[in-house]
C-alpha cells in the first residue's frame, strides 16, 4: 500500500512558521517524487525522479543538490510502478484534474505525475519572506505568476480531502516542471491535449510534525479564520 | 520518534460506517497500547501490553484473544522507554488532563498510561449497532454509563489537536481499564489522588484509510454538520 508523506501543516505557515524544519536530505528518504517550498517559503519545489528543483518568485529554476537546505513545508510520495495506476488524461485542465479523483477517490490522498506538451500553462512563484515571518495569508498577497505556451512537462500534484482541510490545502495542489528545466511554479491554470503518467491512491497518510522545533510546539491555531485564510492563501478548497 | 497509529477517520463513523475494516491482528502489528471499538461500534476497546479488552454496553469486559476481530476505528502506539516521559499527575481529574498537554504539546498527537487507584471512574459505552447502521450520532443518542469508587486501573488515551478534529476527536479521549478486568469504558469523569505513568509526544501521525472498502470510498463527508456532530456524540473539542 502506499504512503503519502507530509511535512508539518499548512496551519502552521498560516500562523507564520515559515522557517525550514526539514532537510532536502531527510525528505529523499521518504519518495523521490513530490512538492513544497523552501525556507522562508522561498518559492515552489517540485521533487521527479529524486532530484528537487525550486522555482524563484524572480522567474528562474535551480536545481538543489544541498542535501542540506531546509524546507517549512513538503509533500512527497514514493512513485513506483507497483502502487500507481497508468492514466492518460484528454483535454486536460484544472478542470479535467477534478474529474480525474471523481471516481470514488475523494476520502483519501491521491498523487499524479502527468507528462506531455501543454499549449499553455500558467503558474504563480511564492517570494521568499524575512524574518520575522509574515503569515502566509500576508506572504502571498501579491505573488508574481508567469505563463508559457507550447511547452513540454510534468504536473506532479496531491488531492486531499475536504475532511483534512487546514492540515494541508483541499482538494488538488499541483506543480509543474519543464522537461528543460527552464520553467516551474506552482499551477493555477493549463491546458494540454493529451497528458500521460500514473495516478496513486494512498491507503496511508503519514504526518511528521516538527515537535522539536521551539515555535511549532507554542504557534496558537487560529481555527476560526484558518479555512478562509487558507482559500485566500492558496486557492484552496472552495 | 514515536508515531500514533490511526485506523480510519471519526468522520466516517460519523456517516455511518460502523462495520469493522481492520482486524485485532493487523492493529497489533503497529502498537501494543490503544484505544477503539469493536464492528458495529460494540463498545469501547482497550489495548494494554499487546492483549484486546472490550467493555460491552451490558456492563461487562471481554477479553478479545480472535485475531481476527474488526474495528472500524482505532488508536494505538508502541508503549515503550525509549520514547515515553515518566510523570506524575497529582489530584487527576479530567481537567487536570488538559494540564498534562498545556506544556507546549497542544499542537501533536500525545499519549497517556496513568496507572493507580481511583476514588471514583464514570464511563460510558457505546452499544453495539446492526445493519444498515445509522450515524455514530444516532447510536450514541443513548448509552449506558456505568461508575465505580475505589478502583485500581490504568488510563489509556490520546490527546488530539484542534486542527485534526473531523479526522479525530480533539481533545483527549480516555479509556480506562480495571486491575481486575471487570470493569472498563470511555472515561467520562474520574478523579485520584496520584496517578503514575508516561506520556508519549508523537512527531509522527499515521493514518491508515480503508480505501479498498466500497462504502468508505464512496461515503459523503457533511463538513458542515461535522463538528458539532462529534462534539454530541463523543463530548469532544469544545
Amino acid at each position: 500500500m502506499a504512503t503519502i508523506y507530509q511535512h508539518s501543516t499548512l496551519a502552521a505557515l498560516m500562523a507564520g512558521l515559515l522557517g525550514g524544519t526539514t532537510t532536502v536530505g531527510e525528505l529523499l528518504t521518504h519518495g523521490n517524487t513530490g512538492i513544497g517550498t523552501m525556507h522562508g517559503v522561498d518559492g515552489e519545489v517540485i521533487i521527479l525522479n529524486g532530484q528537487v528543483y525550486q522555482a524563484t518568485a524572480d522567474g528562474q529554476v535551480h536545481h538543489i543538490t544541498d542535501k542540506t537546505a531546509t524546507l517549512p513545508f513538503a509533500t512527497l510520495h514514493q512513485e513506483e510502478a507497483a502502487t500507481a495506476t497508468p492514466i492518460t488524461v484528454q483535454d486536460a485542465t484544472m478542470q479535467t484534474m477534478n474529474m480525474v479523483n471523481e471516481q470514488h477517490l475523494t476520502n483519501n490522498f491521491s498523487s499524479i505525475v502527468l507528462q506531455g506538451t501543454f499549449e499553455h500553462v500558467q503558474v504563480r512563484v511564492a517570494p521568499k519572506a524575512t524574518e520575522p515571518f509574515p503569515s502566509l495569508l500576508d506572504l502571498t498577497e501579491q505573488q508574481p505568476i508567469f505563463e508559457k505556451n507550447d511547452i513540454a512537462g510534468t504536473l506532479v500534484g496531491y488531492y486531499s480531502p475536504a475532511l483534512y482541510h487546514g492540515v494541508v490545502a483541499a482538494g488538488w495542489h499541483i506543480h509543474f516542471l519543464s522537461d528543460d528545466r527552464q520553467f516551474a511554479g506552482h499551477v493555477l491554470a493549463f491546458n494540454a491535449q493529451t497528458l500521460t503518467g500514473t495516478l496513486t491512491a494512498f491507503a496511508d497518510y503519514q504526518l511528521h510534525l516538527p515537535i522539536d522545533n521551539v515555535a511549532f510546539r507554542e504557534h496558537e491555531l487560529d481555527m476560526t479564520n484558518l479555512s478562509a485564510g487558507i482559500t485566500a492563501a492558496e486557492g484552496g478548497a472552495e
